[in-house]
C-alpha cells in the first residue's frame, strides 16, 4: 500500500480478496480470502516500516512506535457481509494505514506510538454473534468458542486454522489498549449527501433494541371460515405494526423503527395465517428514548386479544456509547479549517468504536454514502468524499502523535 | 367396503393408505399410496357386484347398471394434501359406495344407473395444477402433460405409470357424463358447528379470485436511514392489507379476504424491506360482489406513493356454479321429513361439484367439521354426523333411481 496510491486505489485492491463475479464482496471471517486480505494489509503495512502482528482472535495491527509514551489507534473490520459492497469497513482499514504512512513520509518518526488496527469481523455474517474481534481486543467478552457457522464449523477451529495460517508470516501477541480509539467510516446513510455535507462527526452511537414478536392465532381454510370466527395472525400482526408505525413517526427523528423481517405460516394462499414472527429494531442516541419506546410495544402487545402473544428481546445492552467530547472538538476544529461542510450525527449503525467506547475514549468520522446504500455492491462514495475523511484523520493524528 | 362397516369405519380403513406416523395422510396423486388406495376402493366396489373402471387420468368409477336409462353419479376425490386429515374427499367417495351398497342390498337393482366416482386429484398438491380429475371427466380442460411435481417427474409420466398399475386390473374406459351430479363432503368451516345444524345444503359454490401483489421500495439499512427518507415495502403493505381488510368487514359476511401468503425482502432484522409480495384470495357467492371488490383493490394500489406497485390476477374465472334447485329442494324436504337440522349455504371452498356443474346439473352437502378444521391432522366429524350425511344421501338417490 503505498503512499502514492489514492485511498480508493486502495480500497479497491483490498475489494478484490472475496470479490464476486457481480463485483460484490463475500469476505467472511476466516475464510481463505479473509486470511488472504489480512495477510496483504499487514504486509502492505511492513513495507511502509510498520511492525504488523495477530493477537488470537486474527485481528490484525500495524505500529509505528512513537519516542515517547502512549498510543493512539484508528481502525475498522475487515470482513463483510454477504456481497458486500467496497467500502464498509474496507475504508476504515485502508485509510488509517494510508494516514500513517503519509504523516511518516513527511514528518518522520511520531512522539506517541500510531497503531492502525483491522478488527477480524464486526458483521456477524458467518458465525451467529458480531463484534467478536472488537470485544475481544477491548476486553468487552470472549465469544463462545463453540458456535458454528453453516457449514458445521465451530468459531474454534475456523479462528485457530485462520490465525495458524497468518502467524506462519507475522507475530502472534496480544497488543495492550491504547489511550484512544478513532475510526473512519461511510456513513451508509443518506443524510450527509442529502445536507450536502462533507464530513459527519459522530456524537453517540444509537442506542439499539432488537425484539422478536410471535403472534399464535388459528391457521384454517380460506374459503370456509367466516371472517368473524377467525383468529387470522396475519391480521393482527398487521394491526401491531401499522401502530407501531404511527407511534414511531410520534416520537420524531432521529429515532427509527423498522420491521425487517415478517415470516408467516403456513404460508399458502388459500389458508388463513396460524402464525406470524416477525422482528422490531429502534434506535436513538438516547437509551431513555429507546426504553420509552420499549413500554409502547408491550402496552400494544398487552391489549392484542385475538391471537396470543410472545414477546422476546434479541439485543444485550451495551453501555452508553457517547464519543469523547474533546476528539469530537478537535475534528470540528479541523472541519472548520479546512472549509469543509461537517455535521454533529449519532450513529444508528453500531460500529466498532462501541466496544473500545467501553475502555477508551473514543471518536468516529462519517463520510457520505451515494442514496444512503450499504451492504450492497451499489455502495458507493467518490474519491474525493474518501479523500477529504482522511485528510481530517491525518490532521488529528499530528494533533494527537506528533 | 362391507355394508356391515360404519362410514367412519371405511373412512379409517381408507386412510391406511399414505398414513404418516403422526396419523395425518399424504396422498398425493399418482403415487404409490394413491394407486393402492384406488386399487382398494374399487375391489370393495366389485365384491358388492358394482362394475370397476377407471379413465385414462385414473380417475375410478363403480356402477350399479340400472333397468332403464339415464344415471345419477355421486362422487368427490381419493387425493389428499401434504399432512391431511382422514375425511376431506374420503367421505364423499366411501359415502357414495357405502349408499349405493345398502340401497341395492335392499331394493335390488335400480331403475337409473347408479355410479360412484373416485375423481383422481383435487387437491393441486403434487402438480402446479388442481381439479386435473373432474375437468378431464367434464371435458372442462384437459392438464398440460408437462407441468411437473417437486422431484422434476412430469404430469405426463407419474399419470401413464398410475394408470398402467391400475389398467392391470380394471378396465380403462372413457365414461360418458352422467344426468347429474351430487358430493357428500365435510363443511371445512365452523359455520354448521356453530349454527348446531346437522346438514348444510350447498346453494352455490363461492366465486373466488386470488391476486398477487408485489410491493417494490429500497432496501436500506434499518439504522441508518432517517424515517422520512425511508421507501419501506412493508410498512406500504401493512397500510394497504389492514385498509382491505376494513373495506372486507364493511361488505360483510358471507364475503371472505384473506392474505396467507406474504414474503419479505432480504428479511435481515436491520434491514429495511425492500420487497414484499403477498396474496389475496377474495370469495363470495356472487361475481357481483367479488368484482367489487377486485375494483377497492385496484383502487387502494392506486393511490399507494411511496413504492412501485404490480397487481396480477392468478385465477382463472370459471362459470358461475348455482346448485340445481330441484335437487336442493328434495335434500331439504328429506332433512325435514328425518328430522334434520340443516342449512342453505354457500360454500366457501371449490369443489369436484363446480367442475360437473359446467356440464350436468349438481348437488351438494355439507356435515359439520369439528372447529372448522381441514387439512390438518385435527380435521375431525363425529360417526353420527357422518352417517347423517350417508342417510340423506341414500334417500335422495332412492327417489331419483327407483
Amino acid at each position: 500500500m503505498s503512499g502514492q496510491r489514492s485511498v480508493t486505489e486502495n480500497i479497491e485492491a483490498l475489494s478484490q480478496f472475496g470479490q464476486l463475479p457481480d463485483g460484490s464482496v463475500t469476505r467472511l471471517v476466516y475464510d481463505d480470502a479473509w486470511v488472504a486480505a489480512m495477510t496483504w494489509w499487514l504486509r502492505q503495512g511492513q513495507q511502509q516500516g510498520m511492525q504488523a502482528t495477530i493477537d488470537s482472535y486474527g485481528n490484525g495491527f500495524l505500529t509505528y512506535p512513537g519516542s515517547q509514551s502512549g498510543t493512539v489507534a484508528v481502525g475498522s473490520h475487515i470482513d463483510s457481509v454477504q456481497h458486500a459492497g467496497h467500502y464498509d469497513g474496507a475504508y476504515g482499514i485502508v485509510a488509517a494505514q494510508l494516514a500513517m504512512t503519509r504523516l511518516v513520509a513527511r514528518l518522520g518518526q511520531p512522539q506517541r506510538t500510531m497503531m492502525a488496527i483491522a478488527f477480524s469481523e464486526e458483521e456477524g455474517s458467518r458465525f451467529p454473534v458480531s463484534f467478536t474481534g472488537s470485544r475481544h481486543y477491548s476486553g468487552v467478552a470472549e465469544t463462545d468458542d463453540t458456535l458454528t457457522d453453516a457449514k458445521g464449523v465451530t468459531f474454534n477451529d475456523a479462528r485457530q486454522q485462520a490465525v495458524q495460517s497468518l502467524s506462519e508470516h507475522f507475530n502472534q501477541t496480544e497488543q495492550a489498549l491504547p489511550d484512544e480509539f478513532m475510526e473512519l467510516h461511510i456513513e451508509q446513510g443518506p443524510l450527509l449527501e442529502s445536507t450536502h455535507d462533507d464530513i459527519g462527526v459522530v456524537s453517540t452511537i444509537c442506542e439499539l433494541e432488537e425484539f422478536v414478536v410471535t403472534l399464535t392465532g388459528e391457521a384454517n381454510h380460506a374459503g370456509t371460515t367466516p371472517m368473524h370466527l377467525r383468529h387470522d395472525a396475519l391480521m393482527a400482526a398487521v394491526q401491531v405494526i401499522s401502530q407501531l408505525d404511527e407511534q414511531a413517526h410520534q416520537v420524531g427523528e432521529p429515532f427509527v423503527f423498522t420491521v425487517g423481517q415478517l415470516e408467516v405460516s403456513p404460508g399458502s394462499s388459500n389458508v388463513i395465517p396460524g402464525q406470524v414472527r416477525f422482528t422490531i429494531d429502534i434506535r436513538h442516541p438516547q437509551r431513555r428514548v429507546v426504553d420509552e419506546f420499549e413500554q409502547v410495544i408491550r402496552q400494544l402487545l398487552a391489549d392484542v386479544n385475538e391471537v396470543r402473544v410472545d414477546l422476546k428481546r434479541v439485543t444485550a445492552s451495551y453501555p452508553e456509547v457517547r464519543m469523547d467530547p474533546r476528539l469530537m472538538g478537535q475534528f470540528e476544529q479541523i472541519c472548520q479549517q479546512r472549509g469543509l461542510a461537517y455535521r454533529v450525527m449519532p450513529s444508528g449503525a453500531a460500529h466498532d468504536t462501541q466496544m473500545m467506547n467501553a475502555k477508551v475514549p473514543t471518536a468516529m468520522l462519517f463520510v457520505p454514502s451515494h442514496r444512503g446504500i450499504s451492504h450492497s455492491v451499489a455502495e458507493y462514495t467518490s474519491p474525493e468524499a474518501l479523500e477529504n475523511g482522511v485528510q481530517v484523520l491525518m490532521a488529528q493524528l499530528y494533533q494527537e502523535c506528533y
